[in-house]
């Protein structure tokens, strides 16, 4: 798969087949709390209650399982300090393979425990971009095992691609879907499904104001660079140049929000939905809350990406 | 109903008919990791997506519905600082009548909140059972509303019943069911549902070992005094005289935890189920950790009660 077509009504209905045993079918929560609150009709999609909790178990299934023979027996290679990482040892796990995963040295021990759970080798490097690729060429140069990108890889758009997909069909039409952006690997698949399977939805994302380079890529027309001032830690990436012209063509809008909307945003569902998701997973419905005219009304899918959450990090968000 | 033996195999079927369109019908979780963790296959009926965010919309439900006309037309009352306050002013509101609620004045301002979100008119008196009981007497002195216990009141029990009942349609044969005891309308229920629709399951309660009258009360055959050493603060309560000897004859045991134990309990299944769950609720998966051998290899359904939570407070409980 080396093009943007190759990403088809299609193929991501075959890519749907080909993970379902894998991945869970997450539940679609309601809640007339929120919906008075927001004055529109929500329908979140619960990626949090995903395979390693998050939607990453998606893409790593569907790029696993994509491979040949020969390609899966060499192994899967990445680097990442978050949730595909887990998501990749894990789909190296059920095809019997290994998993070769770069990390930056200083990566929470957490994530790296999580990794070896699932049996994947851990090549820890210095927390520079630079470092983490070389690291990654030099395994691969030794392994001979195939990189899995974590967001820039059409496979694992295409995997991403199934979580709207299965939005669309438990909720019915929905005005608008939203996704949060950081790489673009999830928004991409959002868009694309739209696209195919419910052309009238409009895909509208949130990104953290202090990480806002896909908004201004959507200005300028071309890759921004990420800054990291968010607490919101899985959006701290630049579009890659696989996810960005699918976003350009196909996103109606990216909503930044602030810190204090993504806490207030995430203090709302914990409360009022009684599940825990992460700080980037609330960043939709902080914009939701922001822009609140633009959704009057609407029936609103917004995609809750994950619960991974460091417990011990709460105290403050939460403290009167 | 005035009887113990009121309660029966037909009357709780009943009972959950004439309440399913006022009522979730909550999902049963289950984790992997968990049931390796524990060395038993772990259900979990999450009653914290209920209603009012508790399993006490049943109840309240149910004795609210079984009013004749004209008691229900004088409102119901209750004295109660916690989650059936609220699940009884829901339950006046869908009737259309007044509900008239007794609370301690220390009672925190986001309960009194809920109570009046739902219509709900509130009486403060002193934080004593001897006020609250004094207050409540005046009140329906005054309106010539119906009292409907938290607990201690047949049709409470019976509606509360309706959870294990789901529970077993849900999980298939169980070898245990457990819930938490404070007053015992729950776990009565529980009893009550096992013995009818599951005669060969076992029923174990946990309770905290700082408010453990339920323990000892199983011990000395009589109800025993509650203490308040515990933030399990939903379990406070001695059991009731209409409570007790459904528990005595039917609850096979109580395993007592600590505070220590609870959190940690919590703790997995905010990380691991990735949902919401307050610390009472977190009692017998921390029953279950402690006496692993007991559970070793059954089929064990655990009732999750609420997930109304402060998180204004849980800084303090997982600070590393």
């Amino acid at each position: 798969m080396n093009n943007p077509s190759d990403i088809t009504k299609e193929s991501i209905t075959q890519a749907q087949e080909r993970i379902k045993h894998y991945i869970e079918h997450t539940p679609v929560l309601t809640s007339n709390s929120l919906n008075e609150l927001a004055g529109c009709q929500l329908f979140f999609k619960c990626e949090n209650f995903q395979k390693v909790g998050a939607f990453k178990a998606r893409g790593a299934m569907n790029a696993a399982l994509s491979l040949t023979e020969e390609e899966r027996k060499k192994g899967l290679a990445t680097h990442s300090s978050g949730n595909h990482a887990q998501a990749l040892a894990r789909a190296a796990k059920i095809l019997n393979t290994k998993s070769y995963i770069v990390m930056p040295r200083t990566a929470p021990e957490i994530k790296k425990k999580g990794v070896r759970a699932f049996g994947g080798e851990i090549f820890e490097c210095e927390p520079t971009l630079q470092a983490r690729e070389e690291t990654l060429a030099n395994v691969i140069a030794k392994t001979g095992s195939t990189e899995i990108h974590p967001f820039n890889n059409y496979k694992v758009m295409e995997g991403q691609a199934t979580c709207a997909k299965e939005l669309f069909e438990q909720a019915g039409q929905l005005d608008i879907v939203m996704a949060p952006v950081g790489g673009g690997g999830l928004l991409s698949g959002t868009a694309l499904a739209a696209k195919f399977f419910s052309p009238t939805t409009k895909v509208i994302a949130g990104e953290p104001a202090g990480s806002d380079d896909a908004y201004r890529a959507m200005q300028s027309g071309k890759i921004e660079q990420a800054q990291s001032n968010t607490i919101a830690d899985g959006l701290l990436t630049s579009l890659g140049d696989k996810t960005f012209p699918i976003i350009y063509e196909n996103v109606k809008e990216i909503i930044t929000v602030t810190d204090e909307e993504i806490i207030a945003a995430m203090r709302l569902i914990w409360e009022r939905l009684k599940i825990i998701v992460e700080t980037s997973c609330a960043v939709p419905f902080a914009a939701v809350l922001k822009d609140k005219e633009k959704f009057s009304g609407k029936r609103v899918g917004i995609i809750l990406t994950g619960g991974n959450v460091d417990l011990e990090k709460i105290g403050k968000w939460f403290a009167s």
